[in-house]
């Protein structure tokens, strides 16, 4: 596997932007892609041709293995713009590192660190009209993988199409957040790849979480699938309890994604002289904080929404309310973290980086 | 959703065939693919354009749900020339039906019955000259389904493709398997997706898999994930052990894939009065049986093999070695279900399905 020097990129710019045809105060999350795309291509043991060009289709097989073997990976990340026109990344290496850990748990060669970095920061430079400042406003990065080589049988790819695509992005979740806690379904086996950003992680969870909207909630707890007795994640978030002043949080494992976020708000807490708890958390604990008073606040943490309060909780059909407390740990949190991103406030930790 | 009767097929033919290129007595498994495929998409809650045209890429989004959320599902089908030129498949329905279940857990609207056997038949139909006569040759079918909408959020894909694929294929496995029994890595979950034919399920055991190559393995024997105590299935293949003359599987469940074939070595053996036990097989009874003498023979069961036997396993890096006995259940098996496939012998369950 080739994760030396970068190759020179071939740039390919667009005869005329799409820009003018976008609203920018009327976004779907994900659905509208900025001109340019990144695309470079593994194959005979090395990623070459690294090119910049007009975001648009892919001439693919149905024979690729991504299609039959859901042999891909993903990351999520986003560009801010202040208000002086700067043009900020947050730790984007934890991007970068579990991008390749995703790789390697699904059989997929590294990419190089400084391609990576190149390719990012390039892209983001040439569409930086699609990044609008103002809180909440960002660009969307969704860096990806996919098994290329044409191939019915169920084995590992040889050819693969490393990609970034970028898409402006508002604030993703509106209003509070019901969730169910998963007593039946489950996210992620022990030794199974729930700890990768793998595709097939999401496209598995559609359906439970169907059958939780139709029940009036938008998103599912997870539990682990043994027993369905420890707390895991909210949904594509990882999730935070707050019992009385102490934050808990399950700690990463096989069966958990170690989010970015996640471990920034562990930071922040600390940093908030708040205790953290990093530790199995049970659903017994939850349901009996619930009932004592104990239970101040539940919230999801994920770039895409950064943080996203629960409101309430179902677990086996009874109903749990919560009501934001005055000194919310989740606003707190949000917006020193969205202070961070947007470059509004210090940053004492290192984790902003500057594109532009 | 419209599951309703078929829409008027569009046929575009080949103008002419590839088949004088390509090599029957050396095909690589899943690489070749006959004339023609067939393509439907699902858009605004209906199937839409049934299609068989010329086999070639698509044009297809970087964005599409399908590279980003593995929400995609398959099956695998075999078409049997016997030596009057007559062309079979083998219990087609069971495919059918699998392949909804799949989609259903996946969140994928179901296909239509009368509209898959069109497509099927039809397709073989065309590409008839592609079936090989002769025990073991095969055109490999691969039906399946991928999302297709555009947009990098996480949720079900308002659009889809299905397509049906085929691949000459002669026999899958050559020689005999050594596997390793799983005691860290799992294929999936209690609750999870491993009883659908997932294509995230394939990804995710690529790694695994490698590990047990590198030690001169070729498949793994999963377990449960939650103590890696029960064994239940061989790679991408059901799994059987003998010990004396009883035939011991797991039960399907969630976790385990509910095979055609090893539905049909069950009927196979009733009918041939060997005992069947339909129950946790435990990781401890088969080493204790190796140790023993009592473990007379394992094997895998699965379409694209049909028997696969394994001449040794390793358990905990202690190998223990099989030897095939003279009254062999897997190669009476293999040979039966042989020759109810090719036409060759009798076919007292009804298995056959004549396609022309
Ligand atoms: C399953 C899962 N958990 C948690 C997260 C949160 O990770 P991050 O904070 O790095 O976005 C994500 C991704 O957003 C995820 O997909
Ligand atoms: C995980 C798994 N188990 C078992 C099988 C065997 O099923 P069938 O006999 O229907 O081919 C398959 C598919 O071939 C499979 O993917």
């Amino acid at each position: 596997m080739n994760t030396s020097a970068t190759q020179k990129m071939d740039i390919q710019k667009v005869e005329s932007s799409r820009i003018g045809q976008v609203d920018f105060d009327n976004l779907t999350f994900g659905s509208t892609f900025s001109d340019h795309m990144f695309e470079c291509d593994y194959k005979d043991g090395a990623w070459q041709n690294p090119t910049i060009r007009p975001y648009g289709n892919l001439s693919i097989s149905p024979g690729a293995k991504v299609f039959h073997y859901g042999q891909a990976v993903f990351e999520g990340m986003k560009a801010y713009k202040d208000d002086q026109g700067k043009i900020w990344l947050f730790r984007p290496e934890e991007n970068f590192e579990r991008i390749n850990k995703s790789s390697k748990r699904m059989a997929i060669p590294e990419f190089p660190h400084d391609l990576f970095f190149e390719a990012l920061t390039t892209l983001v430079k040439m569409d930086k009209e699609w990044v609008k400042s103002g809180l909440g406003n960002s660009l969307y990065i969704r860096p990806f993988v996919m098994a290329t080589q044409v191939g019915v049988s169920a084995s590992p790819s040889t050819d693969y199409k490393f990609m970034i695509l970028t898409a402006p992005a508002q604030a993703y979740y509106t209003g509070d957040v019901k969730v169910i806690v998963a007593d039946h379904y489950s996210r992620s086996a022990n030794g199974g790849v729930g700890a990768a950003k793998a595709a097939g992680n999401y496209g598995a969870q559609f359906y439970p979480t169907n059958l939780a909207r139709e029940k009036g909630f938008q998103q599912v707890i997870w539990t682990d699938d043994s027993e369905h007795k420890y707390l895991e994640e909210a949904g594509t978030m990882n999730v935070f309890f707050r019992i009385n002043d102490t934050l808990l949080t399950a700690p990463v494992s096989d069966r958990i994604l170690d989010g970015v976020t996640r471990k920034s708000v562990i930071d922040l807490a600390k940093h908030n002289n708040i205790d953290v708890d990093v530790r199995p958390v049970l659903v017994s604990e939850l349901v009996e904080a619930a009932k004592n008073g104990s239970l101040k606040e539940i919230f999801g943490a994920g770039t895409a929404a950064v943080i996203s309060p629960v409101s309430a909780f179902s677990h086996k059909d009874v109903v749990y309310e919560l009501t934001k407390p005055e000194d919310s740990f989740s606003t707190r949190f949000k917006k020193e973290l969205m202070d961070i991103q947007h470059n509004i406030g210090e940053d004492p930790y290192g984790w902003r980086f500057e594109v532009l």
